[in-house]
């Protein structure tokens, strides 16, 4: 079987392995929880029922109006500020699903809206993210220099370095400002940070729905949106760093391709400004080259 | 400017005036329908809270209850089919949030299992796509050549019609099952579809949630599982397609380099297997290189 082909399958295999695993210790550690409070909810309801009285009817009609009523429990969502929070939730594939489109014409506009926005929002996320990347390299070559290091180049092992300390900062971060805004506790809040920002968005937790903030508190809307935009940056640029060299296929094979053809050769160029590569182990004047604009190689 | 930076920048003014234009369309197809349903959600609430005489607090208690009930509508979550479902929203970033980890520990466990999980998943997904797209090149090559076409190398666009042709597909035989499964119409089965294949997951419409289907409809839960996957492979082999030739940077600058190389040299081999390298203008016997293992280039 082709290399590649193994490598395919060994990843299938290694993800329905990690499949498993995640879904044994899910159980393990939320069944028990889940049918407590199962039990208790079933109490409860079952005791307000004795007290009330409800007819079925009532009962189920109490039910959907109380859970199609959890929406607007935040405020209006479809001024501009949450339209335009729902449109970055689309775009990013957030998808809190805080807000959904509810008419059947919002429903196409969303789809169609996601089909170009997605793409768009990963060149951009990727563009941007390589250009923190250059940045970072330049930074650090920088300071390498000033502290007087010897050797200033860039490892990756640098890079990723950072890379993890930027993404566990901006999660410190935003843990701290939501904990502060939204009064969850600092875990609950970075819990909240890491599901945005890994754009798995399950929406147990949402910023920004707590009374009326989506429409009177500008300040805290202006940060929540710059953060997750910033934050997915952060997170984009290391998911880059990391991914990439690891990839297979062309651009891995480009570079190594590259590598040792630069290893192999010396670049001259006579003065006519054409470029003569010749193999490295042959040593040439380059001022004979230059001059005369006439060589002589022997390749033995 | 540097022209990276001013690429990069365009693309953010793209996104900040399409997320504007989205939230602008959001909120002229939503918001009549939104307070149209508040105001009679409140209606009825009201007319609820009249007729059976609520104290403040039962009805604080009536909508907790009723609210934290609802996951469990669906039957149990945390058995093996639903966690096993719930890891799947957690790698592929779909983040349903029909279920969410209710314990502290739960909640740990998917931030540490989404950290490696997600990664792992991209890098399937890439080298599983790339398979695909290996693949399919390969068959319409077969084909084209079976046909008795005369050019039978496969451009890009013919891999976009493909690509588009799959992807529109698979949506669509999703949404004939999904409609079929769960009673919905076939666009809200498509929009399902759609908004699951892209992660963006809103949890409006989730499958697997009517009656005790996770636990007692095994066939449909197999197949729910391996259309999400098989889907998101279709989607994402699309997006490598699309998104890979036009990125620009490292891949697209080494493709350049590499092709100008290309142009500019001739490779030889000599009888030890060394590589020589020379401009293409200039002509050599490779006989004469062969045998005599030594050559003289006049670089003029």
């Amino acid at each position: 079987m082709k290399k590649q082909n193994v490598r395919t399958l060994s990843l299938i295999l290694c993800i329905f392995s990690y499949l498993l695993v995640g879904a044994a210790v899910f159980v393990a550690l939320e069944s028990d929880t889940e049918s407590a409070r199962k039990r208790m909810l079933e109490h409860k309801r079952a005791e307000l029922r004795r007290k009330y009285r409800f007819t079925d009817g009532d009962y189920q009609e109490l039910e959907r109006v109380l859970r199609q009523a959890e929406p607007h429990r935040a405020g209006t969502q479809w001024r501009f500020a949450g339209s335009f929070y729902f449109a970055i939730t689309v775009i990013t594939t957030i998808g809190y699903g805080h807000a959904a489109p509810g008419t059947d014409a919002g429903k196409l506009f969303c789809m169609l809206y996601a089909g170009l926005g997605i793409p768009l929002t990963l060149v951009m996320f990727q563009s941007l993210g390589e250009r923190m990347n250059t940045g970072v390299r330049f930074l650090l070559s920088r300071m390498k220099r000033a502290l007087g290091l010897q050797r200033t180049e860039i490892s990756t092992q640098n890079m990723v370095l950072v890379g993890v300390l930027s993404c566990l900062g901006t999660l410190c971060v935003g843990a701290a400002a939501f904990s502060h805004f939204e009064s969850w506790t600092f875990f609950h809040a970075y819990y909240y940070c890491f599901i945005t920002l890994t754009t798995i968005g399950f929406g147990d937790f949402v910023a920004l729905q707590k009374k009326e903030d989506l429409q009177e508190n500008q300040p805290y809307v202006l940060f929540s949106f710059i953060y997750i935009l910033l934050g997915l940056t952060v997170i984009g640029a290391f998911l880059n760093l990391v991914l990439q060299p690891r990839t297979p296929g062309s651009h891995l094979r480009m570079q190594k391709h590259l590598c040792r053809l630069q290893r192999e050769l010396r670049v001259l160029q006579d003065s006519c400004g054409h470029c003569v590569l010749l193999p490295a182990q042959h040593t040439i004047c380059w001022t004979q080259l230059h001059h005369t604009q006439e060589i002589s190689v022997n390749i033995v």
